[in-house]
């Protein structure tokens, strides 16, 4: 899409992880700190990310160009001292791979420009050809081999439900009626367009595996909004059977799971079945009761509020603090235990002031160094 | 504010109640059926209320008016044979009261005229004079009369976070950011904020209860939006602040007090300590969980998914039956049991049709029959 883009060097010949924080808190192993990194942390509340934005002109223009997704993705890294880098890119690349005409107007969230309302449009629905999708397998080779071993590089999809709500409702939403309406009035074509994004996100995040991801995320961003029963039919389900297609390991190295479902703290003993390495969970819930029921089998992401990063550092350093505590107290010794990957609870704000983002990372480290 | 408006008759000479199905199921007490009324059942799906809100002129002409609230709130009780009604209000009438200028522009949702969002503006709150609230106890009055035993009167308020929200931010909001902000950076500030709104709520509900109301109800609307701590602090604690100051009984007759916590369904542990008798639940609740949590103390109301209304009557009345049937047996014999209110998880949508809602009322009568 942008001419300036290059093609990365190969993937497999990468520089040997220096900070492996991040993965062996996924794997339950201790650690000397807890890792932290932070959902969209590469984005608009940063001055840099929104001039690489400007000269892209557009956002799928950064996503889309390979140089621009990894320069936007370090930049976090050259102000904090994260864990962890997680590739730039959007969780609706995939039904945009299957012919529903993605775009990003100005000021507005994304919209589509065939959504996918009745029987003859989830009848054409098909798993898109992952060569649609080389730009974000190139961007994540290409980001792997400028981290330099730095930190690991996460990718990521939007999961089988939360795909649906966006191709359904073709654009953002606040009631999910659309969407509500089909699975309601027709179970069948909602099934059949989960199978298909399971599917696709079970490939896609594959491909982003051998392209040089350390780790995979699946965001359920709107998970929360289904009733008990109609979560665990249309949304964990699907989650599962993405699950079961994943990679497990890649050149002889084990690639955790990550499950994020915003809103589904009242699920996380169903949760706790899923074949992943890690639960995320957002800031509604109480990290001790969530240790106490899932602990001692993932661990656990998450979960201040992204508000916190608007008060003053010391009251931040006091929220983490709180936060961490809550977890109790980290494993220490060989072997597997409870571990804890420090997050926000959802994406990073826009209006969020970068020095605060300092005062957060900072805290996260040195309280949890003194927790040990 | 409306010169049509008609003083009512006077408080306290009204007739006695003939379908009690309600305020039983409220203290716990065996009905024959469940019974079942709708979050903003007087509402825009109905063509009859925006028939009465055109001639009122706009949303405040309507709500402050006595004639058109007692028209609007009989309305869907001539279409359904629904179990209560509950006064057609807005629950931002107290910040209005309190001088920060309440207004609905068309097409958009509420607004204030001064938000508060500094020390000044929040030392500058007191609990309103409850004369300049004196057009909703008219109202509650004057559908008292005409309700005619017929069905129980419920009246309502915001909890104080709830209206607290609305006051800083000064509008809905997706983030939450100022309110947020302001209970981060200055807790101060917002603890006194909350004192005042759960005081003022206090007062309003008790000069509803005067006024003929015959149960009450606290939306805490926003409370799922606090990160888990804050919730108890400064949502949890006011709306318990409320309830230790409101009127048990009324002209000898107790008085249930309803609360409801939108995204709360993590926290009903801590809810169950409540001192009231009904926990209002939204959809993402397990009713057979909720009521092995807290339905040895308090009955449970709740929780269909409003969209559920989008689909076709044999699917809703399918969904009615499974909510009824997660419930459990209801309590049958004498003296107190579990028993369950039917009502949507939150408020209908102004897009449902109108005999939608006839099927679900028709499936919860007849179903919750056949479950005794």
């Amino acid at each position: 899409m942008n001419a300036t883009a290059t093609r990365p060097a190969p993937a497999g010949s990468y520089a040997p992880l220096q900070n492996d924080t991040f993965i062996r808190a996924c794997l339950r192993q201790a650690t000397e700190h807890t890792p932290v990194w932070l959902m969209r942390q590469a984005g608009r509340y940063l001055p840099e990310y929104r001039a690489t934005r400007a000269r892209a002109g557009s956002f799928m223009g950064l996503a889309t160009n390979t140089d621009y997704a990894t320069e936007v993705t370090l930049q976090p890294l050259e102000r904090y001292p994260l864990d962890a880098a997680i590739l730039f890119s959007d969780i609706l690349t995939v039904p945009d791979a299957m012919g529903l005409g993605l775009s990003f107007a100005l000021g507005e969230g994304p919209k589509f420009a065939h959504p996918v309302r009745d029987e003859a449009a989830v009848a054409q629905l098909a798993v898109p050809d992952m060569d649609k999708l080389r730009y974000v397998f190139d961007a994540v080779t290409s980001i792997r081999h400028a981290l330099n071993g730095r930190v690991p590089l996460i990718g990521f999809s939007g999961s089988p439900w939360t795909l649906a709500c966006y191709m359904v409702e073709g654009a953002g939403s606040d009631d999910y009626r659309l969407v509500k309406t089909m699975l309601y009035n027709r179970p069948d074509l909602m099934h059949r367009m989960l199978q298909i994004n399971a599917d696709s996100v079970a490939a896609y995040l594959n491909a982003q595996i051998e392209a040089g991801a350390q780790a995979v995320m699946i965001f359920d961003s709107w998970g929360g909004v289904l009733a008990d029963g109609a979560f665990q039919q249309f949304s964990l389900a699907y989650t599962a059977r993405v699950l079961a297609q994943l990679k497990r390991s890649h050149d002889g190295v084990t690639i955790p799971r990550i499950v994020f479902t915003k809103g589904g703290g009242l699920w996380l003993q169903q949760m706790a079945g899923l074949d992943c390495e890690v639960l995320g969970l957002d800031w509604t819930v109480n990290l001790a009761q969530a240790r106490s029921l899932v602990g001692h089998s993932k661990a656990l992401q998450g979960n201040i509020d992204p508000n916190v990063l608007f008060a003053n550092p010391t009251q931040i350093t006091e929220q983490v603090r709180q936060v961490l505590d809550s977890f109790g107290a980290p494993h220490t010794g060989a072997g597997q235990g409870p571990t804890h990957i420090f997050n926000l609870g959802h994406g990073i704000s826009q209006h969020t002031p970068p020095d605060h983002v300092a005062a957060l990372v900072e805290a996260v480290h040195s309280h949890s160094r003194s927790l040990r």
